[in-house]
């Protein structure tokens, strides 16, 4: 039996994971928040030259909490950021935190990591006063949280931009012959571009499953000057352009396994969108492994883990653009 | 006029670069050195999950000395390390090195750091008593600096092996419209496979130049199973394999875009081999700035030169091994 797409073809293909998205039309942006059902492994990867991230700090080794509550993935710049107090309001709510004083009155305080796009210059209402709508939205998006999601123009992609082409929400998901999950979720808003110059394939287009995202394959003659971007952003600046993501997993990862996976998958971006990791990306990646009560992997075993969190990673960002280039009316 | 390949295809391209290699038939080892011909600004990247470097906390940001001698890279493992008191042997006779202290008798401190990979268990004769061979290698190397140099089967490619396939040194390089040059130089010993599984095209094969590693390409067709890995190796352990490179510019980079190039130059390992970045692993790249009397680069073009970094050592990874192929009779 070869290695197959889970069931939904999404990142919620993992046990008792579930997505929610919430997004303004008028501000045209959004949220979208990686919920698990109790608090999970959790590392990040940055490879992008301008990030812009929440509670990452405390994803590294040495931190005295090594488990999250969920993950947030939002637009809104920096102010996207707000994003989390949202969701830690609904995990508050639901009485889920970390606690470091167990007394009535003392909560447990929800650990939120996240990171955001630049979504301010593509055309919607920016023109808030006071508090922006982000909190709001993280919250809507905790409240929504389900197994099936919108992709394309949706969450946290739903005002992105993939260099030239619409950008969006893309998720993936594939199953090990011995039945263990890998799945991704992605916001694309890169700087560069996910399709070959010249073509209508993808460059991700080797590690397509089931013709997920339309099956274009380059010519076999094939070749193209190595500064051709093709649809890359024409007019870059500096850290209006990043691709955010969140890898799950229900394999049982300790802290500094979850790193590696994070560093391998990070050959996800790589694979999928040219070029990448530029001054103008805030590229990043998180990391989730949900099973703590399973043997812990062996090396060869994180490889594998870590390959396909790459493989699949590179399907959910093309899947993010190929669906809302669909919406859009670019390709039927 | 497209961009092309160097007058050499190598390293060496760069203006006032040369590259010294010594092997050991015996030990079935060797080491290379880049050698520029004065103190360049210098940047690193790390990736995989076992390396092995050398004065690289000394390129970090903040750091008293922000240029470098040369780079060495090396066979070897932790012993190879011993490659660099070789080329400080030599820089020293050179009078070359950092200087805090302006008197006779008081020499400059030559600074060269770089990385190793593993070879202790190719089969090559590692019973040496006493001082390993490494710093006499590192001196052989340095002496023997020229602007032309072997591919595969040479230097810190010697003893390599990249997943089932002989690894080797490549080197590629790029002249962009306006002049300015890029090159690489690999040494490769990857658990990963450099060929897309089932075929006899490498993964890199849309940025190759000028057939410079047989133009092989996938059918159209072509699928593969997400957990084939084709001929990356089958019983790896931690830490005997890595892919070590540099790449150098005569681009006027700052430290920090040096930093920049060097993350978005770890694509190219990405695109070159897969998997790649696993624990096995102890990828790293080094870059270097050979100009610092030019205008600093804009970020468009810091992006541009990291995006060349990285197409330029995906085809240096290829060809090491490429070359490597047809030494062994593998290819012709």
């Amino acid at each position: 039996m070869a290695t197959t797409a889970g069931k939904r073809n999404l990142i919620t293909d993992i046990a008792g994971m579930r997505v929610g998205q919430a997004q303004d039309a008028g501000v045209a942006t959004g949220v979208t928040v990686i919920l698990p059902e109790a608090p999970v492994v959790a590392a990040c990867a940055v490879a992008g030259g301008g990030p812009g991230t929440r509670e990452t700090d405390l994803l590294s080794a040495g931190a005295m909490v090594d488990r999250v509550d969920a993950v947030f993935l939002s637009g809104g710049s920096a102010f996207g950021l707000g994003a989390a107090d949202g969701v830690m309001a609904g995990l508050k709510r639901a009485g889920r935190g970390f606690s470091l004083v167990d007394r009535p009155g003392v909560p447990p305080t929800p650990i939120v990591p996240g990171a955001i796009l630049y979504d301010l210059a593509n055309g919607g209402d920016k023109t808030w006063d006071g508090l922006a709508p982000y909190a709001t939205l993280g919250l809507e998006a905790f409240n929504s949280a389900d197994k099936d999601f919108e992709l394309g123009r949706a969450g946290a992609g739903y005002g992105a931009r993939a260099g030239q082409h619409p950008g969006g929400t893309g998720s993936a998901s594939i199953v090990t012959t011995e039945g263990f999950t890998v799945g991704a979720i992605a916001c694309v808003n890169s700087f560069g571009s996910v399709l070959m110059p010249g073509t209508n394939a993808y460059w991700a287009w080797p590690y397509e499953l089931e013709g997920e995202f339309g099956g274009g394959r380059p010519p076999t003659d094939y070749s193209m000057d190595p500064e051709d971007w093709g649809a890359a952003k024409a007019n870059p600046v500096l850290g209006q352009n990043t691709t955010i993501a969140c890898i799950a997993t229900d394999a049982a990862l300790t802290p500094a396994q979850a790193q590696r996976v994070a560093q391998m998958a990070l050959s996800g971006f790589s694979r999928a969108i040219r070029p990448v990791f530029a001054p103008f990306d805030g590229d990043a990646v998180f990391v989730l492994s949900t099973v703590s009560d399973a043997p812990v992997p062996d090396p060869l075993t994180v490889t594998r883990i870590g390959e396909l969190a790459a493989s699949t990673l590179a399907r959910a960002i093309t899947r993010g653009v190929h669906e809302a280039r669909k919406q859009t009316g670019a390709v039927t």
